[in-house]
């Protein structure tokens, strides 16, 4: 048995059972062993992205990793970005990246780098160059271990060309993975201290906390205490909708953020950490927590999120009370020109049961939420690193991991244009995905940026920078030529009609949605119906809303 | 004046005038401090690895860096696999990644990551985040110094936000590029002996080495003492064809290299390594080079390659020698069904004067040399570092270096996909380049590798990770939906009429050749076809080659 072999082994007997793939020459006897081990899926990617973002997606659903399969320095340096998301999102990858052979490294050959340099960018808890082919798998078992434990870690295996075809290679079992441990009394008596000093308090839910057993004891801890459900900005997977308890995100825009915490007292992080801006602004606060307000944690994301909220909710004699659960409510079909928010009012109105919602549309996705909170019972994927270009390669993996739920990927124009080449792996393994690509022909959310970082006077030049408006990218016909059924709307009732079909046909479907928004028109329309659809906002902190971003 | 404005007055003043950017948040400031330099012109792409690639592509016809415009270390993940490229070309390329403000960096933001140790897989030479605005013109001086030096290198300049927007930048001036000393006394010394000896040599020409007075000076040389004259097998940029001298490329593959060198006793490198294999293969040695062959170094890469010709021209006496120089000799245009060789004849029949050819045509373009050897003078631009997905943006980089040139790039199916969205950078900038896509619907070059490696007997899962049939990839409709005129052709009657067309009609346009040539079909008419395309070797060596190559 060669080293490549018995690497498939010890992955597949641990349960890893997909790999993303986008192989060259020093991977193919990995490549060969694929035909030993027939519980192993490879999935190929024509871009490393696309295979990393997949490796992310499928392990937020299937909740273990996948294994990638990479090619050198320059395979990784490609898939970085999405791995970067996983790293922030606490997902386990295990990510296996080939290399030259070890007795080849001296030549300094066109393909030879420093891989590990790379690898630690996203692999601080493992990186390591295997050295032997009767030790691979030793090495396999430890970067495993150390992707799958609590937190996820993205864990790096580097594996030369001749670890890999050497002969006498070893199978090993990955133990059993240890329990987490939940909040210990110290953290529990203060929180508990912290809920019943009668200030205002809200718990800040975020990693594992946005399952629904957890999201069940926070929304019992919220009914007996009238402490506020928040969750994280960007979560890496949030169970939502019908049967579960309303929880409000807190908002991109530090601008939002910072009135959504303005009256809280104190907050507790459950499985999240405080929030701060994603960028920093001349003359603002990156801190979003108010001076006045204490911050307590019940549960680190090396903890057990669902214990920790579940003895929280037992010590408070919460465990009884009654959560607010949310009834089946949608919004109706939109009509007219079509729009950004009315896409997300059409994907509210039709959402089926137990879809996976992947949210990558910055701006145009801005009433998503609000659409679609109380729709059938979803979850949403969010991009957990900022590094745009997730959305397609998540759908991707997500609807391998579910083959049997419907995926619903909102995705930017720009950013789907990253990692476009996903629609080829979606088209050659049919996967139930519907890509939904807002054209709006522009960075829009730069065009907001611009102005928030301060250089809103800029020129043409710079503003020919967020563009993209010449050409104006066609996605149907991008979609057509990776083999995905694609069409271009730009009608609410031909979205809808879209949208419709695409769900109720199988394989790979994709709605290119016409929503020419100026940036005016965004400040001038949707803003303002965010704030209506926040009712549970104080009226003191709609005003203040109002007047900090739609006057 | 802040930070920004400084340091695009001192690029700008240092002749660097483009800058290739995806700009994100936090380069704001940059892309505004655009305005206030009419002399730099900055060019959108739409993903990463299309900016690093085109300023890698601009730098090889300016003779000068770019600017690349990056955002954070996902963005410079993006890029990577180009960078690297330019970095084993020894291609001068100045990184900019923009970073988060320093006071924002402790607060750990989605976007936070160690940029510094993903840059010095591409960037040995010179990484530095500028700490204060203060200062950064002087980081600025160091970066593009380090860039354009001899050898050049990419060096990266990290921006904090703060340090761009700060105000108190202070332009500076970038001394005068000091000249690059020749080859010793001492050496000339020992290769003069090696030539002398009587024993078979050949000048190994690499870099600098085959631009055309160091060709010509090769050609002297080659004229008064009968060496041979090889290329490096992946030329940074190679001037060819008619007015030249030929000069033969050490082949991809090593069985082909081996026989190539193997009746050489003295191999004399000038600006060029010694030759070893791309990858390892299983009992098969990497370094390429003879046993009983000694090998000389003329002039290392921070030498003038020019200069130490000339100075051995000069001791040889071969100064007033007459070179052998190419007539202009084209091939006939091709008919019948297409194949990727009538591609490549094709190109050699109507190549335009003064043309860029790219190639990226691993197994489709091996008879590229053949068919263009004697066509009219062009450069030749090759994939230097092994990570695919070069081609398409360098013909974006080449066609802004040289507008008035034709860019043709050919490029493998595979390859095109990871970079694909340059095409829409080419419409974007009206850029004159046909690109021309093989479409063979599979990793050609690894079904050849898998049995290189000795993984021949590889099964169907394995087989199909090279595939790429099911969906085809449609390039024309692609290149459409990007705005590019792009046709799909199958006869070579179509595709001369596609190439005529496109090489007299400004702008992009994308030419798919669908080929679909199988791997017995390679083996069995396409190297035959090189054996017969390389008259200069002796009979004993093609038939050593017959032997191994194409039984």
């Amino acid at each position: 048995m060669n080293g490549a072999q018995a690497l498939m082994k010890t992955l597949v007997d641990a349960g890893i059972e997909v790999c993303f793939s986008n192989p060259g020459t020093s991977e193919m006897h990995f490549v060969a062993a694929l035909d030993d081990e027939p519980k192993m899926r490879a999935v190929l990617a024509l871009f490393e992205g696309v295979a990393t973002g997949a490796a992310d997606g499928y392990a937020r659903m299937a909740d273990k990793p996948a294994a990638t399969l990479l090619h050198l320095g320059c395979g990784l340096g490609n898939g970085l970005a999405n791995l970067h998301n996983a790293r922030k999102g606490k997902v386990p990858v295990v990510n296996i990246v080939g290399d030259h052979a070890t007795v080849h490294v001296k030549y300094d050959a066109q393909l030879q780098s420093d891989i590990e340099t790379v690898a630690r960018n996203v692999s601080p808890g493992f990186v390591r160059t295997s050295q032997s082919t009767a030790e691979l798998c030793k090495d396999a078992v430890e970067a495993i271990t150390t992707a799958r434990g609590l937190p996820g870690q993205v864990a790096t295996l580097i594996l030369p060309a001749d670890v890999s075809w050497g002969e006498g290679g070893i199978p090993c079992a990955v133990p059993a993975q240890a329990e987490s441990p939940a909040a210990d009394d110290g953290a529990i008596q203060s929180v508990l201290d912290a809920i019943r000093s009668g200030k205002k308090t809200a718990l800040l839910l975020g990693g594992r906390a946005l399952r629904e057993p957890a999201l069940i004891a926070a929304a019992k801890i919220a009914a007996a205490t009238g402490v506020k459900l928040l969750a994280e900005t960007f979560p890496t997977r949030m169970e939502r909708g019908q049967g579960l308890p309303p929880v409000e995100r807190i908002a991109y825009l530090a601008e939002l953020a910072s009135v959504q915490l303005a009256e809280i007292d104190n907050l507790i992080l459950v499985d999240s950490k405080a929030p701060v801006s994603f960028f920093a602004y001349p003359g603002k606060k990156s801190y979003l927590v108010p001076d006045d307000c204490t911050v307590y944690t019940l549960s680190r994301p090396d903890q057990d999120a669902r214990t920790s909220l579940a003895k929280l909710a037992d010590a408070l004699g919460a465990d009884k009370a009654q959560p607010e659960i949310q009834q089946l409510q949608r919004p109706s079909a939109p009509r007219g020109r079509l729009t950004a928010p009315k896409v997300c009012k059409a994907v509210g109105h039709y959402l089926p049961e137990n879809a996976i919602i992947i949210d990558e549309a910055i701006t145009s996705g801005l009433m998503l939420n609000a659409m679609t909170a109380a729709a059938p019972r979803h979850d949403m994927i969010t991009l957990t690193g900022g590094a745009i270009g997730q959305g397609l390669p998540n759908a991707v993996g997500a609807a391998i991991a579910c083959p049997e739920r419907p995926v619903i990927a909102l995705i930017g124009d720009g950013t789907a244009m990253y990692t476009i080449q996903a629609l080829w792996t979606m088209a050659r393994e049919q996967l139930n995905v519907t890509s939904i690509i807002f054209n709006n022909a522009s960075y829009s959310v730069l065009n907001i940026e611009l102005e928030r970082v301060g250089a809103e006077e800029a020129g043409a030049k710079a503003k020919s920078q967020l563009d993209l408006n010449w050409p104006v990218l066609n996605f149907a016909q991008l979609a057509q030529g990776m083999g995905v059924h694609g069409v271009r709307v730009d009608t609410a009732e031909a979205f809808n009609h879209a949208l419709e079909y695409a769900l109720s046909h199988p394989g790979p479907h994709l709605i290119e949605a016409m929503v020419p928004e100026s940036l005016s028109g965004l400040k001038r329309k949707i803003l303002p119906w965010v704030l209506r659809s926040l009712p549970s906002l104080p009226a003191s902190v709609t005003r203040t809303l109002k007047n900090r971003i739609a006057p």
